[in-house]
């Protein structure tokens, strides 16, 4: 193939790729002809070919341009309509690989905009968005450069004492010199898992959990032991002294309010119970308190990081459920483990960026969080209602449903025949999504319960969706 | 203690850490009753003794407030002048934690406004901030609520195409599908390590390296081998073909455009060299390119990815060095791993922040970038030659400095007794910073070299520094 030639090809390539795109200039030929080593009449001649191709038109005065109709010489299925790239939806095999199944399920809902009753955050629109993009426009309106050094962990000072201040109004001093701030909750837990255990470690987590901490332990080559939770209490803490008894653990990681899937708040006597037990193990335990504002109840309920004396409670949490998730700032108290949790920060992705602590940040600093959450906290709590006498009438006999005490999801435990795999994908066809109880768990457990998502507003269209996913289960059942 | 004055003690101390400020109003009689769960009687119990320490006053018809004279009360020393919390500058020890030592030096920058010839960073005021500041406006008023959905892995399908793009426009074809957006190469690089070693296993990397290379290879629980590397010709690639002759390597790791901290360009011919002994092995190579459109040659260099035909190259970059490093854009080519490392960028951070994400995009799409991008180039080459001038000048004979191709640090050899620990701890206490050799290497190699950041302006006071630099040395030597 001549040089003009494979250069013709190299840029169809990428037009077909929408690298280019209609009604996009491609490299001048000067420029081209420099970054790929060749000479001007090589360009002039491989530019040619692209015209002739119909690819590319030349304007005046302007160079060469990716044809409107340019698009028309490739296959059309590798495209959406308005020409944007086909999503890479991965295909969900028998032998199932959980992240891959929440990321799929996330992209079925962009893609198709399928019911997101599968979602595992809460809708965006009620976030107080218009003020969070004042805050953001005036920082990009004062703010000159950025010094990346002066956000480095642990993080905004201002952000810092603002989250800190937050604490302190809600009953729970703490210490702004032990914050670290985190690209949401995920890396706060991942980074403190990684800080109280190795690979080969047997990690205690409730079961059925929230499938992010399993991922968190298989990533980091530990080993997960579950652990008996109560859908009321929470984690059975004389099952967990029995383990704790036979065998060596490295850590616990606990949700003790509005845990993910269950919704308890487990109560205050249990988690100074649970705080204790392993205190007089030396244990540490990984709070994930992410739902910490969304609570039904009066006020803020308690965390495990308030009964603990001995700095072993590693306490992680985020804005992304209660304030901005797109922004993602999360933070972890890391008790006496917060010099790790710092120096891991800085080596994993070194810092957050800088506007959004500074959005969230000046956002905090004015009054309006509690007025906003006192809105979110009614709008869950009546979807809750809605969505559990709507499970009870529109599902089969032989269902049973959770009572969540805060958060934005359900637990349905199904008709025991019902497999809630099969259920995932007769749902999807119909363009429902659902959360397969088998994510909880990596025991197979939970086969027959399914995780539904109540943040979004309700419509006749999710009425008729959860009628239809009550249908599917009759028939399953 | 009753319990008015647990309260009272409790927000003293929030007052002492900063937590709420001076001028700040405290949380309502009726709110902090609810949340601490206390009476009405006991919140107004507290705040009156509060008042009568002077730490708050009362304003009629709005609250409580922290008095501005509050601080007065405590001591001094752990506070900076403008009320900032002192900053957490860890001591570094004889025994030297190379990542602490980092983050200590870019304190030491931010706190005493110390010369920054030790910072790793590139000078923030030569970004375009105030075209980019534009575009964040521009999303800010534009934008409603953002969907965390929109920009999961692999990232925002346009920041994707506009980086393809580029690529393209270098004469590096790439697959847009390939790409993987990450939280700035320093994720790139820890994710695809991951994808292609586990722990215990054994990387290669170049003699002297990049230390963040270093620092992923042991928070992953591997080990690092070092091969000897040529100022100019990169990597030896007879003595790395010996090593993997003699023992199991799972990856190799090596920035072959301007190096941190050599500078070299390697060239082409090398280049393929490389990759052919890897593919010979099948050993994946991580290839961090972050400096790629810093060159001070006519046009950018090649990479290893260009010469990968089996997907074993993975290839990190970041808009870090050239664009806008707060932002925290950086991306991976992952090759054959694209899987494993798309799915690892989800367990890590879940999704990289969708605002600057959107913001780069719509900066890239406009021309503007190979403006700047020249104007950047010209600057640190001439800053590069000033700086070479100077320690030339300045520095004792047996001084010698490298030639950079790219980028904007310089790597000096001192004269061998010289120990670049003790004049760093020197140069330090005139509020000058230099980057130790030893960062460099496990194996307290280059003791008697540092590391020099030249993309700052010159000024008057950093030529006064240098000179101080060249006495101090000049005295140890």
């Amino acid at each position: 193939m001549k040089l003009y030639e494979k250069l013709a090809d190299e840029i169809t390539e990428a037009v077909r790729r929408g690298v280019f795109a209609a009604g996009e200039r491609i490299p001048s030929v000067r420029y081209a002809s420099q970054q790929h080593g060749v000479s001007i009449k090589t360009v002039l001649h491989a530019y040619a070919l692209l015209e002739s191709r119909g690819i590319v038109e030349t304007r005046p005065q302007s160079g060469y341009f990716v044809r409107e109709a340019a698009l028309q010489a490739f296959r059309p299925e590798t495209r959406l309509p308005g020409g944007k790239p086909a999503p890479l939806v991965a295909p969900v095999a028998a032998e199932v690989d959980v992240s891959r199944l929440v990321l799929s399920t996330l992209r079925s809902i962009r893609a198709h905009d399928a019911v997101p009753f599968g979602s595992p955050y809460p809708d965006p629109s009620l976030f107080p968005w218009r003020r969070i993009n004042q805050y953001a426009n005036a920082i990009a309106r004062r703010q000159a450069s950025w010094n990346l050094i002066d956000d480095l962990p642990p993080g905004n000072p201002e952000l810092i004492r603002q989250i800190a201040r937050r604490y302190a109004e809600n009953g729970m001093p703490v210490d702004p010199g032990e914050i670290v701030i985190t690209l949401g909750a995920t890396e706060a837990i991942n980074l403190s898992l990684q800080a109280v255990a190795k690979p080969g470690d047997t990690v205690a987590v409730e079961s059925p959990t929230y499938y992010a901490m399993l991922h968190a332990i298989e990533r980091l080559g530990m080993r997960a032991i579950e652990v008996t939770t109560h859908p009321v209490d929470g984690i059975d803490i004389d099952a967990l002294a029995q383990v704790i008894a036979r065998q060596k653990i490295a850590a616990c990681m606990v949700m003790p309010n509005f845990q993910n899937p269950l919704g308890f708040q487990m109560p205050d006597a249990r988690k100074r119970q649970l705080v204790e037990l392993l205190a007089a193990h030396q244990i540490p335990v990984i709070e994930n308190d992410v739902y910490q504002e969304l609570y039904f109840g009066e006020t803020r309920p308690s965390t495990l990081k308030s009964f603990d004396t001995q700095g072993l409670v590693l306490h992680c949490a985020s804005f992304s459920k209660s304030l901005t998730a797109s922004y993602r700032i999360g933070w972890a108290l890391p008790g006496r483990y917060r010099a790790q949790v710092e120096k891991l920060k800085f080596l994993n992705t070194l810092t957050t960026p800088s506007a959004p602590q500074v959005a969230v940040a000046d956002y905090l600093r004015q009054d309006g969080y509690d007025r906003h959450l006192r809105h979110v906290r009614k709008v869950y709590r009546q979807q809750a209602s809605i969505m559990t006498a709507l499970v009870r009438r529109f599902f089969p006999a032989g269902t049973r449903i959770s009572t969540p005490q805060g958060g934005y999801v359900l637990w349905v435990e199904l008709p025991e025949r019902v497999d809630s795999m099969r259920l995932y994908q007769a749902a999807l066809a119909r363009s429902i999504t659902v959360g397969p109880g088998m994510m909880f768990s990596t025991r197979n457990d939970f086969r027959h319960f399914i995780r539904l998502n109540y943040s979004y507003p309700w419509t006749a269209q999710s009425e008729a969706a959860l009628k239809t996913l009550g249908e599917l289960v009759a028939q399953m059942a």
